[in-house]
């Protein structure tokens, strides 16, 4: 068995049995190898971006890693933005990355570069392997990193995959969090019996289980029950508690932690600024306030908040905290606002929502409060070009739901190439394009910076409207039905349409 | 004067004045400040691959470097792959990637991360700016770098960019290439004089001057004329010289560097496989050739080898080298051998035409042979996705040249985007798009590197025809005019009208 071979039999042994590729020729024995181990799933993406978005999406709804197939430093560097964004979210993924024969590498070949410096910056685990034999015991160790909630990339020279391997590595055993340091859930339970605090809930704590507790927790000590700004998978929707996310905009989430003696943080950073603006704070908490950390994202977030739960004498079940469904608006001419409640009144239950629509955002958090239980995915690094990407992926890790891509047009355009492989793999993503034709977030940070000058050619650097990008036709053209719609009638019919039937569709939204 | 605008004034100054943008927050500064600086032209790209293949593009074609505008470790990460065929190319390039305020970087923001590792392996010259009075000067010297063939990446803090400047920076003089060590040409002319020798140029020789005087030197020595698989500008065309361009497969090129005693480099590198396959030697040449190294990369190249047709008692002029323009195919269904001809017959003259066909370019290269003077631009670096922003950036750099983009489907699918800033710009690109309908160069290598196996699972990996893609569908959609076409009268009637009026065009040729 090559070490090709040994490769893919060490990741489906290890539970990673999809894999999202991209491949060039350094990895083409590991493309024969799929024909030899067909337990794994290869899903083919026209883009690097695309194969590491989706490998994110996958990871934060199958709570598995993925693996991504990738063509050396170039196509690690294609795939580079949305590793960061798996990167920050903590979702576990196994990047596979092709490189040049040991011995050829040093001879500067044209696609030879430093692969290691390219991936550093956003993998917790690197590893170079220098032969066949030891590739399937690096393959195994970097699942078991993956399954820590890292991203773990693994460099495999081409010569490591043609060459004889010792066979498949077994699974490597993989570590529980760490518990958190002695004396924090006291530390924790008493700052917030202190009164006039919060519990900041981040990574998994916004899921089912880290809700529930928290808002436990708050109604035992009085606590506000809050949450991060971006959070990798938010469970919502029915009767789920309801936290209060931390505002995007800096003033906003100054005044939101304003008047807070005590904030405990549970999987969660402290807040700071998503970026640095003239005469703002950059740290979001006042600075009276007392912040103490529960437990930090790599830790037992969910014991840690079990122990605080006891401590505080919680009553075992949470508030119910169901609202009303938004109405179905009826009529008018297509606005943000109605789009959002257009989705808020036809989520089906159990749907999972990638939004990566930027300045709608707000809106569709909002239209989406009354509907039923479901899950809501956001971009948490900040690297643009994430949902389309993300929601395919999210599709194959939750076979059986429904994903709704709420999408900006302008970051639409950056992994656009997303469309294929839901039709190739006929995915049930309805995505959505909120067509304002512009980099509104632009021109809104634009002000915000205070940037002088505010002329023609400023202006044209945030303008996607000339030409005017048809993302109907864009669709269609990749093989996913696309409508484009400006009315509300249009946009009702057009969304049951595509929820009613199985594989891809995309509305272009006119606002 | 801030910040922003001291860079912006200090490029203009510098004789930088095209930036490919695709800016966020962190920038936003420096997009305020283009409206203060009007001779800098700003060209949007929906996307940042677009921007650092278009930068290649016109650096090739305008022998200076333009700039590109970039959102932090993300957006560079984007830019990555065909900023890696420009360092391969020793394009002139200044990357201006925008940082978190330097206050801000080490809290933990979604998108701080390490830039400098990212931009390392790509760049020659790496400065990150401290403060906006340093923001100017280096700068200055990035210029400076760029222009000695060079990768320059100026990362620019928020606050360097918000905060007070000390004006712009004059331009720093660029030292000239160093000449070849004594004695070097002494060496090239013995080693010719011996007989069975070849002259291989590469980079600036396989432009018309360094052509001239290799053809002089080759007709005076006796020696072949070769060059280099991958030129970023090859000087082609009317009665230029002709030499040989080394082959891609490594079993041809091994076959045509075989029988040389003596192998003189001139601008070139030392012939190495682009991949290294089981069995095969990674160096081309024979091991019993001599090679002598006339000039590196990074020296005089063209001094040398005006030394050297000298040394070696060189006519003034080099032998005309004109061949027959190829007919014009007249019917019959498209396959690669009648669309090469087509374009062959039809290319204008003065043409700048940027292949990126892969394996559909060895029949343009024959096809081409015999049009009229014209530029033949390729991929260095091997990172596909660089045609189409490349041949966006060479039609801003080469106003008035008809620019013909011979491109893959496969590698159209990276970048596709470049048709949109083609569109806004009006630029004189026609693409013609080969459908194959799969990654071709994939199933060729996939029988070269002696992958076993050969069932359905590899094969869908290497498989883009399902679902088809619709090229001019797609270009429509970005506000290019696109048609398909299956017939030999069909291209030429669509090649003939593309060519015959402004602005964008793009046939999708089924073969």
């Amino acid at each position: 068995m090559n070490g090709a071979e040994s490769v893919l039999r060490t990741l489906v042994g290890s539970g990673v049995d999809v894999c999202f590729a991209n491949p060039g020729t350094s990895e083409m024995h590991l493309v024969a190898a799929m024909d030899r181990v067909p337990e794994m799933r290869g899903v083919l993406t026209l883009f690097e971006g695309v194969a590491s978005g989706a490998a994110d999406g996958y990871a934060r709804m199958a709570d598995r890693p993925a693996a991504t197939l990738l063509h050396l430093g170039p196509g690690f560097g294609n795939a580079f933005a949305n590793v960061h964004n798996a990167y920050k979210a903590r979702s576990p993924v196994v990047n596979v990355v092709g490189d040049h024969a040991v011995a050829h590498k040093p001879l500067g070949a044209p696609l030879a570069s430093d692969i290691e410096s390219v991936v550093r910056p956003v993998s917790d685990w690197v590893r170079a392997v220098r032969d066949a034999r030891g590739a399937a015991p690096a393959c195994a160790e970097a699942v078991a990193a993956a399954r820590r909630g890292q991203v773990a990339t693994l460099i495999v020279p081409a010569d490591a995959g043609w060459g004889a391997s010792l066979g498949p590595a077994p699974p490597v055993s993989v570590a529980a969090p760490s518990p958190v340091p002695e004396g924090a859930v006291e530390a924790a339970a008493a700052a917030l019996r202190a009164g006039s605090g919060a519990l900041l809930l981040g990574g998994v704590a916004a899921r089912e289980r880290g809700l529930e507790l928290g808002a436990r927790i708050a109604a035992a000590t009085g606590a506000q029950l809050l949450r991060d700004t971006f959070c990798p998978r938010l469970a919502r929707g029915g009767g789920r508690p309801r936290p209060v996310g931390v505002p995007y905009e800096t003033p906003l989430a100054v005044e939101a932690l304003s008047g807070l003696s005590q904030l405990v943080l549970a999987g969660a950073q402290r807040p700071v600024g998503f970026f640095a603006y003239p005469g703002q704070p950059s740290l979001l908490a006042a600075p009276e306030t007392v912040v103490t950390q529960l437990a930090a994202p790599e830790e037992d977030v969910l014991g840690a908040l079990e122990a605080l739960a006891e401590a505080v004498g919680a009553s075992p079940s949470a508030p119910v905290a169901a609202v009303d469904r938004v109405a179905l608006p009826t009529g008018g001419a297509l606005d943000v606002e109605r789009l959002a409640a257009v989705v808020g009144a036809l989520l089906p239950d159990d749907a999972v929502v990638v939004d990566e629509s930027v300045t709608a955002s707000v809106f569709f958090v909002a239209g989406t409060a009354g509907a039923g239980e479901h899950d809501y995915l956001v971009i948490t690094g900040g690297s643009i070009g994430w949902g389309m990407p993300a929601a395919t992926g999210a599709a194959v890790g939750a076979p059986g739901r429904r994903v709704v891509n709420l999408q900006a047009d302008g970051s639409a355009m950056y992994t656009l190439q997303s469309l294929w492989t839901q039709a190739r793999e006929n995915l049930d993503v309805t995505t959505i394009i909120v067509a304002n034709r512009s980099y509104a977030i632009l021109e809104y940070e634009f002000s915000r910076v205070e940037a002088a000058g505010e002329g023609r050619a400023a202006r044209e650097l945030m303008d996607i409207g000339r030409p005017e990008l048809d993302f109907a036709g864009l669709a269609r053209s990749m093989g996913v039905p696309g409508m484009r719609v400006t009315e509300v009638p249009e946009l009702v019919s057009a969304l049951r349409g595509a929820l009613s039937e199985p594989g891809p569709h995309l509305i272009e939204a006119v606002v």
